[in-house]
């Protein structure tokens, strides 16, 4: 995955150098990666080529990493710390921190459009349809503006999961979708992987809440404490660390359940319901 | 295109409606529609079905409207007027201004690959890639980076030309290129709109920067004078008002022999190459 981001990200040598170096910075600054290990692990269920696999988990992982050089801005989280390093504005500056933001999305699209990754392009063609969306005002960037309106809001845990169904949910379901449609993909197994996406992108956000309550800023690579600091709701704030934790081991055992029709394929996908719930940063 | 815009964005009462009211806001609210028309003569030129080429003029025009979003934030341009009203940023908040950019562009890209707009759909593939291509860090938010890079700084003719070429050009060239697209269009027709595209872009920049050295604020609609203001390089500053518009002249003359061979059904082509040299907003 990183040499294929590596390839896809504009050299330095190119104009403008300044852009270009700040998007690698971005993007090739470490992350755990796992909308890449989701779109591999669910393209191994459909059978998926490899060689297709790793341009759709490029994609989504460029639009992951946009949303973060965005979100870290003054304007929204104004944080300076990002996987162990200054963010993007706070490396370079807001105006470069815009731009990275504006182009890795558009580079997104180019890659899901530039070479043969589904069967037939009318296929492939809905795998972009599929990303815009997901990203999208009911998609991602959706997410994060009701996550903005519901600071120093009391909201109850349905409201909580709507807000993180669209911030973090949509890219992890796509990653899965995306994974899997370069492979050949029955709506059966489309609809249990689905399912497991919805889980698993659920259980992220709860154990990023419990990680960001109990863990110190060195180990996270990013500030700690930000949202109690915020005054933001958060399953933490509104369970208790005992009970979300909990609730993370009861959305990856619903994860695994959806799983069961698959068989020995999901492997891979089981393993990474045990990262997301499992992981220490 | 007014209605077809207001068809693709989202509605207000869809969650989050703050976000969507302000996707609206900065999309519905005016603006000459340069990059629409320029698809849609560019269209009949490849006798391209109008209910096609109608979708990839807003796909267009939305890249347009989220770049002026990003572009007038205080990060950047910080401006406060924009078509004669406040900016997005102004008159919602900096984050919505954001995202509204943000989710404007996937929306671009949704509607690009939403339904066939093409005669196969490997090409139009091919047009969801020019557009990203159009919209990124070799293209588009590339010429913004070399735009903030050069304020302070003596660029010659050549320097400014290169940087258009990518801040405004590449987008003129996707929406000529990919309203063509829509029909069908053979090697010697694409590379004669090219050649028209790359010249109406310049002659539309050039003349740019003649209104915002003359025209009074009210009348443009943006604030006036800011390029001299901030110090930034214009055709203007480079070669005098008078010298810059018969620039804009002779680029419609070459633009208008770029489509020499294509005969009556680019009558409406050079209307618009009238029309961006001779507008007065």
């Amino acid at each position: 995955m990183e040499s294929v981001l590596a390839e896809w990200l504009p050299a330095l040598q190119i104009a403008p150098q300044r852009l270009h170096e700040a998007m690698r910075y971005a993007v090739l600054g470490g992350g755990k990666r796992v909308r890449p290990l989701l779109a591999f692990a669910a393209g191994e269920v459909a059978g998926a080529a490899i060689e297709r696999v790793q341009h759709a988990a490029a994609a989504a992982e460029l639009i992951h990493a946009y949303s973060l050089v965005h979100d870290d801005m003054p304007a929204m989280d104004d944080d300076a710390l990002r996987r162990g390093k200054p963010t993007v504005h706070v490396e370079f500056d807001e105006a470069t921190a815009l731009l990275v933001g504006d182009a890795l999305q558009s580079l997104a699209f180019d890659i899901l459009a530039a070479q043969p990754l589904a069967d037939d392009a009318a296929a492939q063609l809905k795998m972009v349809q599929l990303l815009a969306q997901a990203a999208g005002s009911r998609g991602m960037a959706g997410g994060q503006a009701i996550d903005l309106a519901s600071v120093g809001k009391p909201l109850d845990l349905a409201e909580l999961e709507f807000m993180h169904i669209h911030k973090t949910g949509a890219l992890i379901r796509a990653s899965v979708l995306l994974g899997a449609q370069c492979g050949a993909l029955p709506d059966a197994t489309a609809a249990a992987l689905d399912r497991y996406a919805k889980c698993i992108g659920l259980a992220f956000q709860v154990v990023d809440d419990v990680l960001d309550a109990e863990t110190p800023t060195a180990t996270l690579g990013k500030t700690a404490g930000k949202d109690a600091a915020n005054n933001k709701p958060t399953y933490v704030s509104l369970l208790g660390v005992t009970r979300a934790r909990e609730l993370a081991l009861e959305l990856r055992a619903d994860a695994c359940t959806a799983l069961a029709p698959l068989g020995a394929r999901a492997e891979r996908l089981r393993q990474l319901a045990d990262f997301v719930v499992e992981r220490t940063f």
